[in-house]
């Protein structure tokens, strides 16, 4: 299968952030070619004229599994959140209401031009998630979420640090390196405050062994790091680093607290930092201080965490709440523009360990890539602002018009290709029924 | 003329917060009746079915003058940014350039369902902007920029106090309660840096005289702050105070750097308050204390400001930014999603003086009004959040399917019916370049 993109403004983010206007040539799952193209011809062809084409967005933290939940847990800050709705939502899942809620996650991300992402699941029928992810052709890397410590945590959360990583490792040798390496695993730990010592060291040593990311959360939220100071007696990520998990495998989300020793630990041994600045907005957490982890070096991606406190996964929302929300702090040139779209691109394409793959158009290069229209009345006039200021400032995920991934076309002008949209529209209303009837919610 | 809207969810914002689902029918420009309205019939009959009706939004604070330089002033603060971009741009304006930049304005905003505005034109060619919001059937408060003092202002923006009054007054006799009143006049004073102590003291006589609402910013900059307090010897909102300005027909945009005594000012003295949260991110000026300010009765409603420190015209944005950025510093309980949907509404329509004839969907009002689709994926579960948490956390400008002001359907499903679309866009990209190079820019 080949698709031809013609005269599109090709944003590359390449090493020279070329951009300029022409064509685009995509051979199976790899980019063959980009430049002046009329001599060419493929299977599809896409007439991209006022559009922008860029390397689809990587976001670097969500959670699929909470999708159904959208909307069920406003005005909590994180420890409430997680105890009086998160949780016992999470528990109400069944196989189908996982699934549909993974697919329901999916068709709003390829409807908003985020073609991969790092996900953490929730901690039982993870194979559903991963049969959604894989039925919905989204790039993706993550795992079942371990669990086996803490209060208020339902039952049916908690394993015994031997099952969760069996169970992991099951998955692991499943689906890692799926479908020509579109789908990956990753041991997926909540955070320190869920999971016993012993269980993140094991974590630790297997992500060691096997050379499997971890993605975790930590330092979103006073109370929780004033709980694992407690109980390990350090701070957050002082307490990670000590296991061994503060290196380039690490994906981390949040990190508002941090004091400088812990943004000098993680700049230095590229963990990889996850900013997810509405849902930090949202639970009341914090404004996590990017600006100065990027002069320090620090590796940064973007995410919109999950549905329950954000209540978006567009990438458009992020990235302009990325660039806003510091500006007051530190100076309105602070966090400009084509910074904010190389996190949003290159960012999480480091995050996932797949720069050489992802996150730019450059011949050789994956097929994962978006059109976006500059036709809305938001975006005009069109030849005003530079094009990450379009990006950043003034696009929306509906202007999102083509998404493509591994070479596949998964979404065009709205409609989503993999997806049955009408049967996930009612199946996704009848599981948040069940599940809540479950969790004895609503 | 007549419509009849069926099966819709109506969000009310009457008084005790009605939400139900039901029908509305307008006759002329006023909503006639609301309920099961089966046996009604009208000129149109719209199906709602699956979407929220509620009264328009009305923004309080935009600058349709600055619609056409949206993406051309990025990363600067508010003096460098008047100074460098926005009044340079603003005196390149021709009569045509202006009537433009509003219309493509009165499109976004129409667009993503805001039916009324309160303006701040610029010093020249006001007539322009008044055309075109005649043309385009937005609801309109506004009227031209007065400026007579301060340095690094381009001269053609520099009126006498005497010519910036008498062309408002002669603004004020030809469009004030101009088409049913759906236009008023409101004289605007840049602020007090732009302004003599005389321009504003015959300012606020004129308004006393003449009943005039008085529309200007305030408050927004530490340096201009300095700026009032080193020329006038005193705070902002003090001085503004000292005029006789403070009072119930003055609109106050921004009051980001408020102590104590100010903020008490501007509630004991009904004074509206504009809050503009991206705006005031995106200048780095901070964060206004609404939560504090609404604990204090003070009236606040919301606003887009200019485009190019927006770089939107979105409510939608608006909303969930007001919603957002105040919980790290107050909690994640303060201001609730049906808080800013009320001041999203009513809170606009007390600050227009209209409070008894818009904000509501209550029988007898003006028919201003939208209708916003739940049928995206950000907006799925349909079922599961509260229809303020919809509004504020999730939907975006793009799912308003119609708008209408005054009993005027203006917008259904993305087109606009009183503006030539083709025309308003080609026209848009003419007419800056000529203000660019009058303006020696780019």
């Amino acid at each position: 299968m080949s698709i031809l993109i013609k005269n599109a403004t090709i944003v590359t983010m390449n090493e020279n952030r070329d951009v300029f206007g022409g064509d685009l040539l995509i051979e199976n799952d790899r980019i063959s070619r980009i430049g002046k193209l009329d001599r060419y011809t493929a299977d599809m062809v896409i007439d991209a004229s006022n559009q922008l084409l860029l390397p689809g967005f990587v976001q670097s933290h969500v959670h699929l599994c909470q999708v159904l939940f959208r909307g069920m847990a406003d005005d909590l800050e994180l420890l409430d959140w997680l105890q009086q709705r998160i949780w016992p939502l999470e528990s109400g899942h069944d196989e189908e209401s996982l699934y549909y809620s993974s697919l329901l996650g999916c068709a709003e991300l390829l409807r908003g031009g985020t073609t991969s992402i790092i996900d953490m699941a929730t901690v039982k029928h993870t194979e559903s998630v991963f049969t959604a992810v894989k039925q919905a052709g989204i790039r993706y890397l993550g795992g079942k979420c371990l669990m086996d410590h803490g209060e208020d945590v339902p039952p049916a959360l908690l394993d015994t640090p031997e099952k969760a990583l069996q169970e992991s490792l099951e998955l692991y040798q499943r689906w890692n390196n799926y479908d020509n390496g579109r789908i990956r695993y990753a041991l997926c730990p909540r955070f320190a405050v869920s999971c016993s010592d012993t269980l993140l060291r094991e974590t630790a040593l297997l992500s060691r062994q096997y050379k499997i990311p971890v993605h975790t959360h930590a330092s979103e939220n006073q109370g929780e790091i004033e709980l694992v100071e407690k109980e390990r007696g350090m701070r957050n990520v002082v307490y990670l680093d000590s296991l061994g998990l503060c290196n380039d495998q690490l994906i981390l989300a949040h990190c508002i607290h941090l004091n400088t020793n812990e943004m000098r630990i993680l700049a230095e041994s590229r963990s990889n930092i996850v900013h997810c600045p509405s849902s930090n907005l949202k639970l009341g957490s914090g404004i996590a201080p990017i600006p100065p982890l990027l002069n320090m070096g620090a590796r940064v991606s973007l995410g919109a965490d999950g549905a329950p406190c954000n209540n978006n996964l567009s990438m458009f929302m992020e990235m302009r709440l990325a660039a806003l929300i510091q500006k007051p702090f530190h100076g309105p040139s602070s966090m400009p523009a084509e910074t904010v779209v190389e996190i949003a691109t290159l960012g999480g394409a480091r995050a996932m360990g797949w720069e050489h793959e992802i996150g730019s158009l450059e011949e050789g290069k994956k097929a994962d890539m978006v059109l976006i229209s500059l036709d809305g009345w938001h975006t005009r006039p069109q030849n005003a602002a530079s094009v990450y200021s379009q990006l950043v400032y003034q696009a929306q995920a509906n202007d999102v018009t083509v998404t493509i991934v591994d070479g596949h076309l998964l979404m065009k002008e709205g409609r989503l290709l993999s997806i049955d949209e009408e049967k996930l529209k009612s199946a996704a209303e009848t599981s948040l029924q069940r599940v809540c009837q479950r969790a004895g919610l609503r």
